[in-house]
């Protein structure tokens, strides 16, 4: 059944936006009657069928409502450097909302060789991932923030930074809570400063490893939201 | 410090390959005396310098040899079928290599798309993440094979098949065994065929669920490989 994303749904009125309108009337060809779903990105599912068709106001007959639609009990918030080549950061977006995320933000470091993102253009990725992961809720995807900026928004015992630098880190396995709602901070190729670390530290943020692997940027950042994920299935 | 592939030493006669000696000596501009690194792909880095450089081979003098590096007591085969947008297999060899894979096949399945694959051009993403994530083993690259054919050259009972059915599948955790050697079996889009689950099934394969979401092809694969790697790490 084809799934479309319509985040500003009012009851007894629903309509799809005008993009999914005319990628059903025109691309999918969808006839009155066919059956669809919704998603609105803030958890719901609704089930229904084409009731009206024009090329931008397609009108949807709802008879089912699934709230609240692969909640789970625990939220992941990445916060990563965007990596120099952009294609890798919008690879961590479309990876990371298949798999399951929250909220995503993006870090200015010292070492960041990218100043700039487009969230809008990311929020896309998201959207066409959500969807093809079949999910009700749409991440969050925040404006790039300067690293000192983003650590005063995060709460501190929840909050850890993957950093490459020897420290003693514990593994997240070892400071994981089960259920709870984490924030993980990656840094840009090169990594992060011991300026950056030691301003993280002094707010209280512990540093964590991700395994023995060195890994990419992009790669570190969904291996730590993978692993929260299987921790959280996992452990009791 | 740099680190090459050098796949075929020979020991007293500690050379680099031809690319990599013109990488050495034309791209990095290394000199004699500078201190380098070296894994052979089968598990054993080096540690030495330079001593002596041509543009097509350079000279390293060994001073440490460290064997098994970074080596696990399990191993992990993916099996996956290869995608339409090649791209995404490709990402998956990257992605696999930098987070430790052992080997990676390829199967042609009735629903395939894409019948072919370029194990050469496999081989050297995965020698480039493999440096890149500062690994010894270089995971094996096969061939694509049709699905029965794979299903007669893999041992059943430590192979897995990853597919979408409603079959009441177990999650990988339940069928887990800690230090083993694992092979997941990962579909085309669109799935295996009810027959081709069936054959596996007639084989004493065992379906697995990677979780919840609804992944696409190369991220399943992904997934299915870091499930295996966390669970070996967190359960006893």
């Amino acid at each position: 059944m084809h799934l479309f994303y319509a985040p500003d749904l009012v009851k007894d009125d629903f309509l799809l936006p005008e993009e999914e309108s005319r990628h059903c009337s025109k691309v999918l060809r969808l006839k009155e009657g066919d059956l669809l779903a919704l998603v609105d990105g803030k958890g719901t599912l609704y089930s229904g069928h084409l009731s009206k068709i024009e090329s931008k106001r397609c009108k949807v007959f709802i008879t089912g409502e699934d709230k609240e639609f692969g909640r789970r009990p625990y939220s992941i918030h990445i916060a990563m450097a965007p990596t120099k080549n952009l294609d890798r950061t919008e690879w961590f977006v479309e990876k990371a909302t298949e798999v399951g995320i929250q909220e995503i933000s993006f870090i200015q470091c010292h070492r960041s060789e990218r100043k700039q993102i487009n969230p809008e253009r990311l929020k896309k990725i998201a959207i066409s991932a959500m969807k093809q992961s079949k999910k009700a809720y749409l991440p969050i995807i925040n404006e790039i923030t300067p690293f000192s900026a983003f650590l005063d928004t995060t709460r501190a015992e929840k909050t850890f930074i993957a950093h490459l630098e020897e420290h003693n880190q514990q593994s997240l396995r070892e400071v994981f809570i089960k259920n709870d709602a984490y924030c993980v901070l990656i840094g840009p190729e090169g990594d992060f400063t011991p300026g950056e670390i030691n301003l993280a530290y002094a707010k209280g943020i512990k540093p964590v490893t991700l395994g023995p692997s060195r890994l990419r940027t992009e790669t570190a950042a969904l291996v730590a939201c993978h692993i929260l994920h299987v921790l959280n299935e996992v452990l009791t």
